[in-house]
């Protein structure tokens, strides 16, 4: 499977992500208004202080850097106390929150609140990461390539070298390695993590008050969502004390000011060839929405079957309607004629400044034809690719991670699959052995949508069906592989994975079977994707990239990697129509918006909402929109004013921001984020939570200088 | 000058009437859910009794008309109490607000309230007409015709007929009578009016409560203006005791609930041809939208000069601006390639319905050609038409009107202008005698504009030109003019009419005098208008509307013509986006929308709202939308449940309703109503006016049949 279609189905069937992408449409960039997501060894200095007067100290940059944190299945967030409180989404948390949850304590619909340490409840399988360092290997990684071999080989030395950067990366430091393709291949650069496992909920409001609107209201503006979410961090059974942690802003987010985001944008293509977006326009694209879709049905059907099964889904409704509003969104961006004329102008024009240069024109010209010659193989395999699916289902695809973890760390750290080397192994087996509960009604119902799906569309006589099906039908085959497998107690996936080929050949686990089944042609699919697809983007992607250097020097920043990024953008409403749309919105426009509905679904108060509107101040800040460039995996944010105090925290893009995928604009596009007083507000009024609130505000009040005092034991 | 171009400018320049237009797309109209402006000889009960199961009694259609009230000025409204108190919008009202105030008590600012009957103050030229009869003389109209004549002589006999049947009808009844041309000429009826010219100011809110959002929010939802005022009617220096009123509803508006709008909507262009429709669109609007703009442009200019002059502008500004809006959103439903396209369809279908029929084609077939030359010929003279202007004036129109009146009145009354008809001459002097304040510093600043854009349109050797400025400059003149006038004096224009031809000859008033100068090319111009254009008008749109009557029956209804039509609708949210937009509006939503902006201009509260709105309870309704088909001229139309109870007040259409004019669509476009609980909750906390709202309620808690009682010396 090419990198470019994995990385969109693992984005759409693991993140809940309520954020968007972004890409350079002019040439130069920079151009814009306040586009970029900026990597940290490249900030957009110039533009700040011409345009702000601002300009970051050094401290000031390592501070928000360090402050930050990753949530490793899709979001962001971020640290606001000495304490190791970390600040989220709900829908980032939504994840976590569905695991802790049962039949008989529902967390998402009634949300958690510890109100003392010991009633903080650990995940079962979150991991978060805080950005240590970084140092460019690009040099190191283009040596260990020799240009005169087949496309095939050079990938392979690439990805070895990539491999031995890493290992010896977390062998020296311990910590987590990843190195990092920036600009499609152009720079390389290893990122170093420090690695939390051990993290605790604290406080999540109910789903209805953090999402209200439901689907409908989803990606638009004006928006009345308190989606925060809170954790607590803890190493070795105790709270950590960050050097790094946010204060949290007196007044908030207010009109007209800067701000910056600090998070891990997901994935843009503002980069990628006229072949590539043109490929994601008519294949990818509409391919995903109907699967989707499909998939969107499949767990309404399984919620309509009673309360319990409803609840189970509850997360994964969410996840599909989100990705399929997102990417109907990103297809209209696609289908735009202004939009794509001019990325088209912009590709143009830098192929024409290649052209006239010749050197450039030799080594680089030929690029961008040759990805469009393996966009063209693409295409042939494109059904394969993308219905070999087990999309929305959990335990057949641990079955084939188990198969595979075996057999791969037998291999050489250097020709692995990405995902099992050395660097990466300690996560996936956090992954891989979660205590988190699974259904087995259903991953029975789920998988049967896949098999029948992939039936409809290959057909009887693709090898993947033949193996997948072995003559049974999908509901058939379904119910054998579930209603036999053990792989639902993570116990034995530790058994299996620790007894290593041993233990997975002899397995007769159904399941483990399956995948034992399935493996030859799993391989061979993604092999061939690397072999001949991603080798030629990668390598070809460089050159590109290299001309994009030569001509607009480093004023451009890469596409998003979900690494940490900084963009920073202006608290501002914009117009609509005759008529203009406000900053920002109140608790009182949330009341108003349910008495306006006459309090029907998804436009209902949540219960505490309604229990206690009485004792909520009105004219509280609620959400509030900026023009920063923002994108799925930006979701839990930190938005911080100069003095890096939070004033909000990133949880969606408005209906217009869809397109920022492929180009940004601010006519009418903007980030949405919940108010840093509405959290308070919250907090304190709706969820009497007023520990988790002074905990926000104390020592802030305590202390004035934001960026030069710290306390407690620093684990950073 | 043409009859449809004289309406136009002459709703531009006198109507504040902030609402739009309708007409029937597809043949058979009555197809489209709930289009339609119903004369009440032709109520929609078909419709009613199978979607609603609702039929009305002859008691409830006689209360229903009689209980609606004109007003003359451009609006409707409704008598709302036994004691005569009438109900409409605050814009409806502006221009009597306007003229009641002064450097020393702005009421359009402050709002008006009379806390007892000696403090009801009487407005300066407002007059209030109700519907009491009507009746068909289309056969007699059509009679006096002699077909084998020229279109000249037809339409003179057509006019004197007309003049005729009023004059009989005024004579022998007293009442205000006119005679309708329903369905382009299809139709004539006589309507009968009782007349009412002693009208009294009640209440009226705070502009800025009443309008909020200002021009901005004008034509768009969610909205949340109070836009309401009221008025009662004397007769010998006492109230009216009204037979019909409209009782107030307990609940109000609700969700999904069929209501009535019973009022007068101004004017329409559903059924003119394609022809008429494309010089709309190619010539009229892009004109007016020119000219109301120069003028919104000069009046800001104006009201630049001081807080006095920004004073006396306010209802210019506010009636410019609402006609520049509504005037562009027609234009681009004229340019929706759609509603053209449907619009020529079933322009198509009627001709080829026409063409199979021997007779009918020999007869009507001809029809649209004919008027299709005659619009060649109004675009010859477009230019003409549009800039011998004097919009945003009032003395050189007043001065233009004596010099008439006194010629016309010699005249036997079928010869003469409508206006200077014996059945019109008593609104008209009421009109001419005006005691309103006329600011003589507006006046000469307006007329330099206005001579400024004929000078630069048409061209020093343009005869209007020529002879309105001889040879000064726009300035000179317009100095000149304004300086010597004593026409501002109600006192000297009754002199001058009652002097007669000798009086207006003899006088020397230098405005008189240039009006007497420039009447002969006004005339030149009006008479070719009616001679050639008006007459084919009438005379083919005669024929076009019999051949719908054959295709279709009375299922259709006539566009408006600023009589009592009923429309009815459901009271309705829409969707927009991927989310829905509500039914209504509360309270609480205007405060937020005045939170979510910090209170910065135009959406900044009120100070009576901002200083009392801790007593509104904020889940009060506000506003709402219902699919009732309306337009311009519906302001102040009373909102009516089954029952016949007053559930609110018409004040807008949204953005989306712009298009009305040609076409109805429900799909998003609604009819915008302040709720009949919100004017309580306005009148009881905000303003402390509780005993309007007693008298609102009072009766109608003590009666609960709504359609059967009555009290006091009746009027009607």
């Amino acid at each position: 499977m090419s990198t470019r279609t994995c990385l969109r189905i693992t984005a759409a069937a693991t993140s809940c992500a309520a954020l968007l992408a972004l890409a350079s449409l002019l040439a130069p960039p920079g151009a814009r208004a306040e586009e970029g997501m900026w990597t940290f060894d490249n900030l957009p200095l110039k533009p700040l202080e011409e345009k702000y007067g601002f300009t970051p100290s050094p401290e000031w940059i390592e501070h928000v850097q360090r402050a930050a944190v990753r949530f490793n299945d899709g979001g962001s967030g971020a640290f606001v106390s000495d304490n190791g409180l970390v600040l989220t989404n709900h829908h980032v948390a939504l994840g976590q929150l569905q695991k802790v949850s049962s039949a008989k304590k529902d967390y998402v619909k009634d949300g958690f609140y510890a109100h003392a340490a010991a009633e903080e409840m650990k995940c079962p399988d979150l991991e978060l990461n805080v950005l240590m360092s970084t140092e460019d290997v690009t040099a190191r990684v283009l040596v260990a390539i020799q240009p005169g071999l087949p496309p095939k080989q050079q990938n392979e030395q690439r990805r070895a070298e990539m491999a031995r950067i890493e290992k010896e990366s977390t062998d020296s430091t311990g910590l987590r390695s990843n190195v990092i393709e920036l600009y499609q291949g152009g720079e390389y650069w290893l990122y170093r993590y420090k690695k939390y496992t051990d993290v605790r909920l604290v406080m999540a409001p109910e789903q209805q008050a953090a999402f209200y609107g439901g689907d409908p209201d989803n990606f638009t503006y004006p928006r009345f969502d308190l989606d925060m979410a809170f954790f607590r961090v803890y190493e070795n059974g105790k709270p950590v004390h960050p050097r790094h942690w946010f204060r949290w802003s007196r007044a908030g987010a207010k009109e007209g000011e800067l701000v910056f985001v600090i998070g891990n944008p997901g994935r843009t293509s503002r980069q990628e060839t006229m072949k590539q977006l043109e490929h994601d326009r008519d294949d990818v694209l509409p391919t995903l929405l109907q699967q989707f879709e499909l998939r969107r049905k499949a767990f309404y059907d399984y919620a309509a079957r009673g309360p319990e099964q409803a609840r189970q889904v509850k997360d994964r409704i969410f996840g599909f309607e989100n990705e399929l509003k997102r990417s109907t969104g990103m297809l209209e961006g696609l289908r735009d004629p202004a939009l794509m004329g001019a990325r088209a102008a912009a590709e143009r024009a830098l192929r024409a400044q290649v052209s006239r240069d010749p050197k450039l024109a030799r080594e680089i010209g030929p690029a961008w034809d040759r990805i469009a010659a393996a966009q063209a193989q693409l295409e042939r395999r494109h059904k394969e690719l993308s219905y070999r699916s087990l999309l929305g289902t959990r335990l057949a695809p641990l079955a084939g991670m188990i198969v595979r973890y075996v057999a791969e760390v037998q291999k050489p750290n250097g020709q692995r699959y990405e995902e099992f080397r050395d660097s990466n192994l300690e996560s996936l087996r956090f992954r891989l052995f979660s205590p988190a509960p699974i259904y087995p009604e259903l991953e029975e119902h789920m998988l049967a949508v896949n098999l029948q799906e992939s039936l409809d569309e290959l057909g009887p006589r693709d090898p993947y069906v033949k193996l997948a099906l072995g003559g049974r039908s999908p509901r058939e085959t379904a119910h054998e592989l579930i209603a036999g497998t053990k792989l639902a107690d993570p116990a034995e996936r530790r058994r299996l994975v620790e007894g290593g080929v041993p233990a997975v050949q002899a397995s007769t686990d159904p399941l483990i079977e399956w995948a034992r089944g399935i493996d030859p042609v799993y391989r061979e699919l993604r092999d061939w994707g690397r072999d001949n697809i991603e080798s030629v983007e990668k390598l070809e992607g460089n050159k590109i990239a290299r001309a994009r250097f030569a001509a607009y020097g480093k004023s451009i920043y890469p596409d998003a990697t979900f690494t940490l990024r900084l963009s920073y953008g202006t608290v501002a409403g914009y117009p609509q129509g005759t008529s203009r749309v406000p900053y920002k919105t109140t608790f009182g426009g949330l009341f108003d918006r349910a008495a306006s509905f006459d309090n029907k679904p998804p436009f209902d108060l949540s219960p505490l909402e309604a229990q206690r509107r009485a004792e909520v101040s009105l004219g509280t800040p609620l959400d509030f929109v900026s023009t920063n460039d923002i994108i799925g995996g930006n979701s839990g944010s930190p938005v911080l004013n100069r003095d890096g105090e939070l004033v909000g925290v990133v949880f969606d893009g408005n209906i217009q921001s869809l397109v920022w995928d492929y180009a940004y604009t601010d006519a009418q596009a903007r980030a949405v984020s919940v108010h840093s007083s509405a959290m308070l507000e919250g907090l304190r009024k709706i969820y009497r939570m007023g520990s988790v609130a002074d905990e926000l505000q104390g020592p802030a009040a305590a202390k004035p200088q934001a960026l030069t005092s710290s306390q407690g034991g620093s684990q950073q």
